[in-house]
């Protein structure tokens, strides 16, 4: 996707010598490109977020374990890498997929061999992610197609309203995102939009990358407050909500960033259809209620307390919001029941959020 | 209430020669009093947000206009400073309606009877609200009372969990609130209670203010951004809501801060008793339908695009926390139809939020 006028992804490799990424700690306020070159550099840009999303955190993995074994490929040094790579995050179901993947292309090989085969696995998963977003995107724009089509047939020459919560954008994936992958798209297609963002307190994804992204990309936006999506759905201001899912479950209840529910309760009282981009590989086809099965990760209360931002003087400062000896409570997910789910869009198609569509999407 | 130990008012006359109030611009990090002496203090006091809610507004101003006559009590005088006092905060119903009620008190009498008559009508305005929100306060106590007595048979030991949206608290009022008043009651009564304090995003009034009352009165609490309100209800983390009303139709919808609809929705949702406490001054009895005929105001994006809170030094600093040119929105209230109001609070009384009750209520 575009920033100021030139076309990137969140990561790429560098002639077989180095990779290179869009540094997402200085995001929004401050564009800069990382070099990932050894296993330490790999393993602090996953760590302290220099990478983040799902996806993207994978892509890295992969590379990492790739570079790591550049210089010396032996199995002592192929195994003490990828334990160290999977400790930078570990709770990312992703990164360990990512960095299993490569490691049984290889281990099988002779060591002279394994490095040029883990950098194209790496590539290959690299482009597989941007392959299913883009695919993602497309399904996406079918639906907001229709729904164009119908809104034209009451109103002339409008925009089609959009909001959206958290950042499920290009940044968290190699490139076009997910439930970002069909605005995207329909920017491409012609069809005039303008995205309504949620803020996505606390920790301000939408405010940040949501908003730099389409900024960069120069489509309408605006960011509202987690608090106003249900005055714009009660004003016949949104036509289509469209959220990304960390995981869904095989009756397509939703587990995604805290405060997608309270959307989903608004729209579907003000009958606005509620779809969820999501890669097939995030559903969790073992469970059922996600209301009383997800466990829902509880975050630091340091960030309900305190907000970064940039001074006057154009400085990234940390301040305290709440007063001395308040507490707060940070609970990081919710999930939406699959009842105020209008529909579910992944790489293979789009699904009504139950089991037997679901099912049939993914096995038939 | 309490701040620190000691029982305080948010205005107090001191002697006859002025009034203290506390200065709410540096709350809630520093405790500071302000004198207020002549009409130039007591006009800047207003405008510069020294003192905000509706109540305490209307007070400020009464108090306002007596010590402005005190050494020329004039015709002239008189009105030229019931028009500058006015003029401090326009669309503030509740000034406008306490400088009325002083001016009306006074301006047939004798220049030298006229401070003194002036002064006395303000402190009945004040003790006036004092009394009212103490009732709210009564009245609201019994709902909690009742919702307490039914979780206690089912559960032992248990706290009462009340969700609170923005400041409906004894900061805005001269003492006691109106939504915060009930829990007050409820504390003095014995009752173990939690209050989930709503951050409410854009101008954090839950995480500053409301949040700063409850810690000053020593009552558990836990700050939580607006988002997870429904993580909660979910959860069956939430026995009740209790919010304020800004504007209340005749037939029950409540218009309050952006956010206050979509905590509704998720309280009906999870069968979660949802109450709106207000003075019975704020329904609007001309009014039916509040999402048609209510106007929401706008307010400056600016608002959602910076944030203030302390730094590392305990300076009140400004941040930035959008990325350079994105767009904002900012709605500052939204209209929670009556369907979704378990009842109306009032200093008069309880009642369902329907044409006939409120009127009952108010005439009978």
């Amino acid at each position: 996707m575009e920033i100021q006028g030139k076309s990137w992804q969140t990561i790429w490799l560098v002639n077989d010598t180095h990779v290179e990424v869009i540094d997402q700690t200085q995001l929004p306020h401050n564009f800069k490109i990382k070099k990932l070159i050894d296993v330490q550099d790999f393993f602090w840009a996953i760590k302290n977020m220099v990478v983040r999303g799902a996806p993207l955190i994978g892509v890295t993995g992969a590379y990492g374990l790739a570079f790591s074994i550049k210089s010396d490929a032996s199995d002592a040094n192929l195994n003490k890498n990828k334990i160290l790579l999977e400790s930078s995050r570990p709770t990312a179901v992703n990164l360990k997929w990512a960095l299993d993947r490569v490691f049984k292309k290889i281990h099988n090989l002779n060591q002279e061999d394994r490095f040029f085969a883990a950098l194209k696995e790496a590539q290959i998963i690299e482009k597989e992610d941007i392959k299913m977003c883009s695919e993602i995107g497309e399904n996406g724009l079918e639906v907001l197609e229709n729904i164009y089509k119908e809104k034209l047939k009451k109103e002339t020459n409008c925009s089609l309203n959009i909001l959206t919560h958290c950042n499920a954008g290009w940044l968290a994936t190699v490139d076009w995102g997910t439930a970002l992958a069909p605005i995207y798209k329909a920017v491409r297609h012609g069809i005039k939009l303008h995205v309504w963002v949620d803020e996505t307190r606390p920790r301000n994804q939408g405010a940040s990358l949501t908003a730099y992204e389409l900024k960069s990309e120069g489509i309408s936006h605006s960011v509202v407050v987690d608090n106003a999506g249900g005055f714009l759905m009660q004003n016949n201001m949104v036509d289509v909500v469209i959220v990304g899912s960390d995981r869904t479950t095989s009756t397509g209840d939703v587990c995604n960033k805290i405060g997608t529910y309270l959307k989903a309760l608004a729209a579907k009282e003000n009958n606005i259809p509620f779809y969820v981009a999501l890669p097939i590989s995030t559903i969790d086809w073992d469970l059922e209620d996600g209301v009383k099965t997800i466990p829902i990760e509880e975050r630091s209360a340091e960030e309900v307390k305190y907000i970064s931002g940039i001074d006057i003087n154009g400085e990234v400062k940390k301040v305290q919001i709440l007063p001395k000896g308040c507490n707060s409570y940070n609970p990081a997910f919710d999930v939406t029941p699959a009842k105020y789910v209008t529909g579910l869009i992944t790489e293979k198609g789009i699904c009504r959020p139950d089991k037997i569509s679901l099912k049939s999407l993914y096995f038939g």
